[in-house]
């Protein structure tokens, strides 16, 4: 079997690590490429071939895996050579994921949760025929979600939704805290019903939020647009909030 | 020493439990009390009296445990009468207990956090004094927090703050969730980073604040009521969320 890598980043590279198999060969491209990148692949376990579209006319699997502003160029240019499954790992919307669907055939969309270079990163699946990819279970936990397309991303946002509120909330609690001179024992008196390691995981979500207000504002203004429809009293405070 | 209550209901009761020694005796008074709280004082090992002066004018600490809407009516009345410290554990707000030091010596302003009933309570307290109260932390876990009498309901405050913001945060995501059909997942996925037990923590959550939505907007009415100077943009969107 053959497995085919658009874009040969940390997500290709570590999952080249995971899916360590005689029987799976991964390819790639160098086509404008830069110098790092292919340094990365040549480290890498896999064979490099002249053209993407070389690539996406041997591989079993195709994957996409370059960056949230090519996702959908990518699928356009190669989508059509590829007669397996197109698996898009992008973190873009359930909108774009919709529209790719639209340039490729077998698309599954695919969300990656935990850390792509731990041991054990999960891999949320969602689109038709799933069951082919079974084997991927040997190498890395795969959980499939359904057979639409764009489940997957529509899932990243939902929980992207509630770590992005929570750390809203967070915030501002804190802060009130510090206000009144009481924010040691704030974090103390939560402890002893949220967990022993709430303080530092408030912290670190605070402080994460805060390095990177104007991403997370941004991040919560694409959930407001993309659920229009559904009441989203809290995002919008913690849009709201994070433009503090 | 003598330990007084003015209010025999599940916390006094819990208290004369777990505050088990040979040199402490605990009053209270049958003085129009209901057949309920008569009997629950005929099982507890405390001393029953004609009135409740007298209880406030024999006890080294008087501990007023009623009900929020009893609490300044107890100090006006009794607080003039007790010699030791007057200690409140009503769930009042940080204007009532500012306002019942007024009326009373020695106030110490007492917040349980865990339950009662259970093994380990942990009773939080500010005020003046708090050494001559150190002897409770044979019996139950004691924090002190400041010389402050109002800390330990603001404290109580900010916890509520933080509680109840989260609980609006999990209705809102997980309501998104099951109306894409995704709520399994959305549980599923976010266990994977929140731990293990998140779900089970979510849901009873969610429930316990949809069980008592009207209360609880009330509580979030009173926080944004005593915070009013403070960035509350979190507590209004979840008040909002809980009037729906
Ligand atoms: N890292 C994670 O843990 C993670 C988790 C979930 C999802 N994702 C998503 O997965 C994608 C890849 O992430 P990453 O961390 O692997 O990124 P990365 O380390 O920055 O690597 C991106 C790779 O894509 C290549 N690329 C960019 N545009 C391309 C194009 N038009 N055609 C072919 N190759 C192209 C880059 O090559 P050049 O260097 O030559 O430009 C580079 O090799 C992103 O969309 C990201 O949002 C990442
Ligand atoms: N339960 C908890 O875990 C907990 C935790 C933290 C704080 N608190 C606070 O502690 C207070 C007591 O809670 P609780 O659970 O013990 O309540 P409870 O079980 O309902 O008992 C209240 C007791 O106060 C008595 N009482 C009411 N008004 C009185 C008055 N004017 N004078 C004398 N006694 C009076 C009641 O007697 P009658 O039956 O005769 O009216 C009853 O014995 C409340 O303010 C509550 O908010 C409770």
């Amino acid at each position: 079997m053959k497995i085919g890598f658009i874009g040969f980043g940390k997500v290709a590279r570590n999952l080249v690590r995971l899916i360590n198999s005689e029987n799976i060969t991964f390819l790639t491209s160098a086509q404008n490429r830069s110098e790092n990148t292919i340094k990365n692949m040549e480290e890498s376990d896999v064979e490099i071939l002249d053209t993407f579209k070389e690539v996406a006319t041997l591989s079993d699997i195709l994957i996409s895996a370059n960056s949230p502003n090519q996702a959908l160029d990518v699928a356009v240019k190669y989508g059509k050579y590829s007669k397996g499954i197109y698996m898009d790992l992008n973190n873009i919307s359930p909108k774009e994921t919709l529209e790719i669907n639209k340039h490729v055939n077998n698309f599954v969309d695919g969300a990656i949760i935990g850390k792509i270079d731990s041991a054990n990163p999960i891999l949320y699946l969602s689109g038709k025929n799933l069951e082919s990819l079974d084997f991927l279970n040997d190498f890395l936990e795969i959980r499939k979600i359904s057979e639409n397309p764009g489940d997957a991303s529509k899932l990243k946002l939902l929980r992207s939704m509630y770590t992005k509120s929570l750390s809203a909330v967070l915030i501002e609690s804190s802060e009130v805290a510090k206000n009144l001179n009481l924010e040691e024992e704030f974090f103390d008196i939560l402890s002893l019903t949220e967990g022993e390691d709430f303080k530092k995981s408030a912290l670190s979500r605070i402080n994460n939020t805060k390095n990177s207000k104007k991403r997370k504002a941004e991040e919560l203004e694409q959930i407001i647009d993309y659920f229009e429809n559904q009441d989203l009293t809290m995002v919008k405070a913690s849009f709201k909030k994070l433009n503090r």
